[in-house]
């Protein structure tokens, strides 16, 4: 503590200067495994198309009892299964980048204008294709592969509901053979 | 093409924006699932620890023949797996970031001086410290988990020689549950 105390002073209240300047010292150790577990729940992979596209997923839930339930397991392999089929940009809307969300606007606003819409019906028709753009790229608004009645979102509902608990896609990676990286 | 090099015209060259053009007329589709593939291989997938941890890695060959061989799918599996025990930074020496490699150069100068080595010594001992980190930290430097008598890479070009066919690890990704995003 004391040490922690004096590799911030030293180095002016850096705190990545003092953590190397103990590390120097051979006071801390390295943080490249400085893996922190925040919660509970599974990290799924799907493969499919004969190994040319594979997905993990993380999906979270409140408890590891309920990590381990067939149910559980079961929402998290569906879910990478349809992020592979679907390959979404994001998990939620509010997770798409900001500059995607604007160049949809920015397009579907001068389509709109092209196609002579009267101005005030513009905002409505421009807010649709936003809608359906969202419907067609974001994880959890996706119609799912299994049954287009629900979404993802629905379905993982249905599943949080019937387990009890908080369930969140936290993420996926979806890798393609050959994409540009 | 005619629309194309309108396109360009219109918007002073900026490819980006002429694409932008083109959507909005309905000219040019969404280039939301534009991946390109480039080369032969597969994505192999690894879940280890109960669904604590998981990787992807895209091992790449020349021809769809190799890829489907035993030998190259043992080859993919093996590496996934490594990744998820070894939990390397980077594929290759070339592909850690440049400020990761400057910040460890920082702390072995510093801690060479606080030993009180000689000023001759010193750089080939940081030489010496940045190769064991490399040997730590890098997929390919790492001693293989399944046999550490050969690094990760010799097993690479063990399989590529056997196979007649130029081998290479693209990417991977590893998602541990819960670790900070």
């Amino acid at each position: 503590m004391m040490e922690c105390k004096k590799a911030l002073t030293e180095n002016g209240g850096d705190f990545d200067k003092a953590t190397e300047w103990l590390r120097a010292r051979g006071i801390a150790k390295s943080d490249k495994r400085a893996d922190r577990a925040a919660s509970e729940g599974l990290v799924e992979a799907y493969v499919h198309h004969n190994g040319k596209v594979a997905v993990l997923v993380e999906l979270n839930c409140e408890t590891d009892f309920v990590a381990r339930t067939d149910d559980f397991r079961a929402l998290a392999r569906d879910v990478a299964m349809h992020v592979a089929f679907a390959n979404p940009l994001a998990v939620s809307v509010d997770q798409l980048p900001a500059d995607v969300v604007e160049r949809e606007r920015r397009i579907y606003t001068e389509q709109v204008a092209q196609e002579g819409k009267p101005e005030a019906v513009r905002p409505k028709i421009v807010e649709g294709k936003l809608q359906k753009f969202y419907a067609d790229s974001v994880l959890l608004e996706q119609p799912w592969v299994k049954d287009d009645k629900q979404t993802v979102g629905d379905l993982v509902k249905a599943v949080s509901g019937k387990l009890g608990e908080k369930l969140v896609v936290k993420r996926f990676v979806r890798l393609r053979l050959g994409e540009a990286v």
